[in-house]
């Protein structure tokens, strides 16, 4: 709560993202916490809040506990920020009890985990598994910033990504505790998830270029409307998230368009639109980014515009390992709830650390499966049975052989 | 050209847009050049800029002519200004014959004609016409601010709107040259165009409400995705503009659509889309006005979304004034051209003072028909051909009895 009351001025809900001034005050908010709790803090060249404690050998690997204190705009107060608090609360329990752990344990605030005005998420994660490219680092918002130029001025280090690398198998493990943004859990009445597997992304970045003219004067058929094309490609995309395939789904959301120049009484020049695919299912996100890509052909050639998709990220589903569910799901009935297994539709920052890593996740319930919105809501209560869950899960993964 | 000098900074094109600082610079310069013409300058209430020259009998009603010097957003440097720059060269050719003029002749820059971030055109022209009302004044951009605010701050007084009034019959008539923003004169091989009607436009906000929902763990029918509705919208108002009904026909725009949040990752909530048809057939407004509504409500029910359509400004088709369009015929054969009666697509101030004044229009010719766009060029020796005939049209209707 302490951390919901920094929020960007001006901006509706509780939002909070990656470049604003509102997250350069929370971030320094969660290193006194993580000060307060015993913890070594550093800030690593990709912009990563990290908290160490030392462990009972200082040969093994550490354990590492993580999450993120971004939002999206007109976001919630719990995605992200319920895994940070109760992941520093653990380490403060723990750093109590002085030298709980064999491994050492690092609590990780990563950067900037939600999609940006450069259209990429997880940046943090990103770049300690090597996958933040120079590519990625000249992506340019609208204003023609680039994310470089965006990372630098917010005090990380670009230039010195290679040296804030984890190397494969660094790690003894990762666990990340999140809200569960979906209503499984309310509908069984659980109240904690383990994860089986969190889907993949594919977002694309969609540029459709048609031609002004006035809005007065141009004959219908003489027109090359922009946000005309852009109108069929969100009606396709909500289409293409309906298909169901050899028992196969998913999702698909057109959730970001702008037009220039964006005014009532000229035809549309330009329509930027953001579409992304989300499947646990492989095969299901392959053929429907294809029929995307089909559909901004057939809609170019019907219109005459120019319409490009760019993939900006594409993310295969990532299972979690399965020694760490069976694990956690008995950490989950040790603290005295019934574990329900299940997918993660969302994506988060464990999926990056997945490609060095063993990685496992617990979910928390979100009231009516709201969330990325204001009214994104989980019960005090179970904030701290979560975090209980967590500490247990902490312990019993510290004291396995993986 | 000088004019064009000052657009606002790090926008497209030729960007002046009427609240802006490049306005009010522009407008600073119009003023020294009507000054630098004789003309004695006033700024009325409503913040249109007015040049005065007096007239041989002091007991005649002006004649004004005017034109506007604002633009839209990556607009053109010619619609607007032509009338301007050429309507104080004129004032300065007979200031420099001293009282040529039986009427006294009013050179007038109307405030902010295109449409602006409060979803109205023609500020100026409606407040002298007593059509800038109360609720226009109510009127709010995404920030808050309503357009009473924005007149006071850029040095207006819309509190004295009364007082700037111009009674019924009190001009003795208005004349505009302006760009054809069409394809009619260039095609027809004609120089100048003398306007038979102004098109009615209607203009109607669309406020769409859906929910935010989190676009990875929402399946997809259990979303209310506003953007989804507005492009349903978006594609009906292209059909409801290609609808031919008696052989009268008109265009309709989809121009301007703010999504809200617009996060590639959260089902759009909100989406704001303004629609503007036009037409210089009445019923064929009104019809398809109805239209629109029609499937606003269609659009409502079928995806749980709360639509309000509302219109901003419906215009009604404005004709000219059938004895000034003879005298303009023969002002424009005098100084050797062959003009062409054509239509208005595209609305004017003079629309507006239509309401108490007889009113006509000289067209010139916009290259390809392209406007409000940064390629809205109209050659040099075809404005100069436009000012001579605006001048002969101001002789001819100075000594016509109306």
């Amino acid at each position: 709560m302490e951390l919901s009351t920094l929020v960007e001025d001006g901006q509706p809900g509780w939002t909070r993202r990656v470049f604003s001034d509102a997250y350069k005050q929370s971030r320094a908010l969660v290193k006194t916490m993580m000060q307060v709790a015993g913890l070594a803090v550093t800030l690593d060249p990709a912009g990563n809040l990290i908290g160490k404690l030392g462990g009972g050998d200082p040969e093994l690997p550490p354990l590492v506990v993580g999450s993120h204190s971004d939002t999206v705009s007109a976001g919630g107060r719990f995605d992200g920020m319920v895994g940070v608090v109760a992941a520093v609360e653990v380490a403060r329990i723990l750093a109590g009890h002085g030298g709980a752990l064999r491994h050492p344990l690092w609590i990780v605030d990563f950067l900037g985990e939600e999609p940006n005005q450069f259209g990429i998420s997880c940046l943090g994660s990103r770049a300690v598994t090597g996958h933040l490219t120079a590519e990625h680092l000249a992506l340019r918002d609208e204003t023609g910033a680039s994310l470089g130029d965006a990372l630098r001025t917010s005090g990380c280090r670009p230039d010195e990504l290679a040296s804030t690398r984890w190397p494969d198998g660094s790690l003894h493990a990762y666990l990340e505790l999140h809200i569960e943004q979906g209503a499984r859990l309310e509908r069984a009445g659980r109240q904690i998830g383990v994860v089986t597997c969190i889907a993949g992304i594919s977002r694309a970045s969609i540029d459709i270029e048609g031609r002004a003219d006035h809005a007065g004067t141009t004959p219908m058929d003489l027109r090359r409307d922009a946000l005309q094309g852009a109108a069929e490609l969100v009606l396709g995309t909500e289409v293409i998230g309906r298909v169901q395939e050899a028992d196969e789904d998913g999702v698909a959301t057109a959730g970001r368009l702008l037009v220039e120049p964006n005014s009532t009484n000229v035809v549309p020049a330009r329509a930027l639109l953001n579409v992304e695919l989300r499947s646990v299912f492989e095969t299901w996100l392959r053929n429907r980014s294809t029929d995307l890509e089909t559909l901004a052909g057939r809609v170019a050639s019907s219109r005459s515009l120019a319409v490009t998709v760019q993939w900006v990220s594409q993310g295969d589903p990532v299972p979690c390992d399965p020694r760490l569910r069976r694990i956690l799901s008995q950490s989950a009935a040790r603290v005295g709830t019934v574990p329900l297994e299940l997918p993660s539709g969302a994506s988060h920052d464990a999926a990056h650390i997945a490609r060095i890593a063993p990685i496992a996740m617990l979910f928390i319930p979100s009231r009516d499966g709201r969330s990325h919105c204001p009214e994104e809501w989980s019960d005090p209560w179970e904030v701290t049975l979560g975090a209980k869950a967590l500490l247990q899960a902490v312990l019993d993964v510290d004291g396995a052989a993986l």
